[in-house]
């Protein structure tokens, strides 16, 4: 009973701090005196700090008011992608404390020498942020996801790889990236709290977002909008199928912004083809769905005033009929670091949820 | 508080009766005075009755258990399809009442005329009920539902039709036939609590469970699983695009039940075919939703020892490699009657959460 009040006393200055501890009284139904006691549990873990509270017009002493600490409790969240390495600190408070990238080819390449170079990052931003206590560590993987297994990241060639822990000890839990940059877009970024947050990288994966939270699906492999179907017979994918819209939209079949912006015919018709398969696959999507947002995350960003106007014209010629609108077309406010955002996010969410489990 | 605790031990009731009140309170953390006086208040209302309780090695006068009630609070539900109105009543505890179906050809029939004749309908089988109150009307049509509005019914033809009443003036919510199918075979069926129900018709819809719950997207338009996209560039489908799955698996490209089992070469061609299709299509869904089970339902049940094996091939070939297995498939256990059966379903349910709304 204790561990549930402390988290929704904590998640009440998180969502709407500073608050003084009448105003958390009120908004939680507890007492006064256990709300300070509560508050006191909190303040001495580090997860919050006590400022003045200034109120003009207020009678009495002037009271102090509780918000959320980033000076002592924080996440590292970890991202292998296909080309790179990054490793980052975010406070409780959600303020990027470190952060570093490395590119790295790390298609093919075996896992435990990739992981020992991510340690090596991770020692690296840790090392930037020493006062800080990590609350967890999540890695975001480009793969299918479950049990502490990376099942299949076929872009990485990685089948079956238990990652439990960095070769320095470290225990991690290993996460889908598009989730995960899903999470960080609706963390850090201006998204709705109902979206389908499409991450468009080497392959292309989706994080569905409803009511605020992740729907994973009943084995957590939903969203893997990389291998919808878009024509039966296409090419070879690196799955194993075939026309899947991987395929047609991942970033190898995608131009460069630099091309793009330079006017080149051959770059646009890439760039239509591609967000016409795009379109393709989000109307079944959609049509299984429903989500009121469709949010273009990753490479898709820098392309999105190219690839947004043929997916837009798939999405209208496709759904018309059947629905008032086609689900709004938005790019992602976070950039590439919304899978890393979001692997930290996850461990804040958790501290937050049950910060009783901090000490 | 009062009408929540109703909620709670009706909901106990419903769950795990017969109970004590004793058996109730313990369940329900509340007093055993509470408990009484809430079931007097169930007692009065007709929703649950009494029974003695003879339990073998028990001290003192026999008790009482306490279960829900068929005798006084019913549903009404309703179905308008393609070639058929059907109507029921459904007791408290589910069990149905009276059930009368008419076939009609309600193809591009005047709505007015079409709700007149189920009314008639409906008028039938109330007078078949007649010691039964109804709580409440649910009407399941095939198509887009929304705010009291018939978005769109293309097999029917129409188009944004207003339903909130029957013409003789009885209040009646509309809403999608697959929602309401996948909630029939929740409630009446032998479906796990997880799971995407087809339900195969002139038209395909879907219904997707998840923990019990019906998951409707952000605008009530989840499901749409006939117009995932088969082919780019298939044949005209009746929603105004192409190649949709309806085309190829809906009922009108579907041999008969007969045709098969007298193993016309060209009713198993036909069978394959639009198997495929559908499991091109469910290799989409599931991509995205990730469910753990599928249920085919509808004009899908009778055909289901041609139509899973090319279904079930077409998954296992496409998702093999990024899933450990591909979801279960299984046939509806509730057949034709689903939709109308989870209309009545859906009345029962806000009984039930909500009884003190019945007096």
């Amino acid at each position: 009973m204790r561990a549930r009040n402390l988290g929704l006393v904590l998640g009440e200055v998180a969502g709407g701090g500073p608050l003084t501890r009448a105003a958390l009284a009120e908004l939680t139904g507890l007492t006064k005196t256990t709300v300070s006691s509560l508050v006191a549990d909190l303040l001495a873990a580090g997860l919050v700090a006590e400022s003045p509270a200034v109120r003009a017009g207020e009678r009495g002493r002037p009271g102090t008011e509780v918000r959320l600490s980033g000076g002592r409790v924080a996440a590292l969240g970890l991202e292998v992608n296909v080309g790179s390495l990054t490793a980052c600190v975010v406070d409780l408070t959600r303020v990027v404390r470190a952060r570093r990238t490395v590119r790295a080819d790390n298609r093919s390449r075996e896992p435990g020498r990739v992981l020992a170079a991510l340690d090596r990052l991770a020692g690296e931003v840790l090392a930037e942020a020493p006062s800080l206590r990590i609350a967890g560590t999540v890695l975001a993987v480009p793969g299918t996801v479950g049990d502490g297994l990376i099942h299949h990241a076929p872009h990485l060639g990685w089948r079956d790889v238990a990652v439990s822990a960095l070769p320095s000890g470290r225990p991690v839990a290993v996460e889908n990236e598009a989730n995960l940059a899903a999470l960080g877009e609706l963390e850090f970024g201006d998204a709705p709290r109902d979206f389908l947050y499409v991450s468009g990288e080497i392959g292309i994966g989706a994080g569905i977002v409803r009511d605020g939270g992740l729907l994973r699906g009943a084995t957590g492999l939903a969203g893997e909008l990389g291998h919808v179907v878009v024509a039966e017979g296409g090419p070879a994918c690196r799955c194993g199928s075939r026309g899947c819209l991987e395929v047609y939209a991942g970033q190898d079949a995608l131009p460069s912004p630099e091309a793009l912006a330079a006017g080149g015919p051959e770059a646009a018709a890439a760039c239509e083809r591609a967000g016409r398969a795009l379109g393709l696959a989000l109307t079944s999507a959609v049509n299984v769905l429903d989500p009121g947002t469709i949010v273009l995350g990753g490479c898709y960003v820098p392309l999105f005033p190219w690839l947004a106007p043929p997916v837009a014209a798939v999405l209208a010629d496709r759904l018309g009929a059947l629905r008032p609108a086609p689900p709004a077309l938005v790019p992602a406010a976070t950039g590439p670091d919304a899978a890393v955002l979001g692997a930290a996010a996850r461990v804040l969410r958790r501290v937050l949820a049950d910060p009783a489990a901090q000490w």
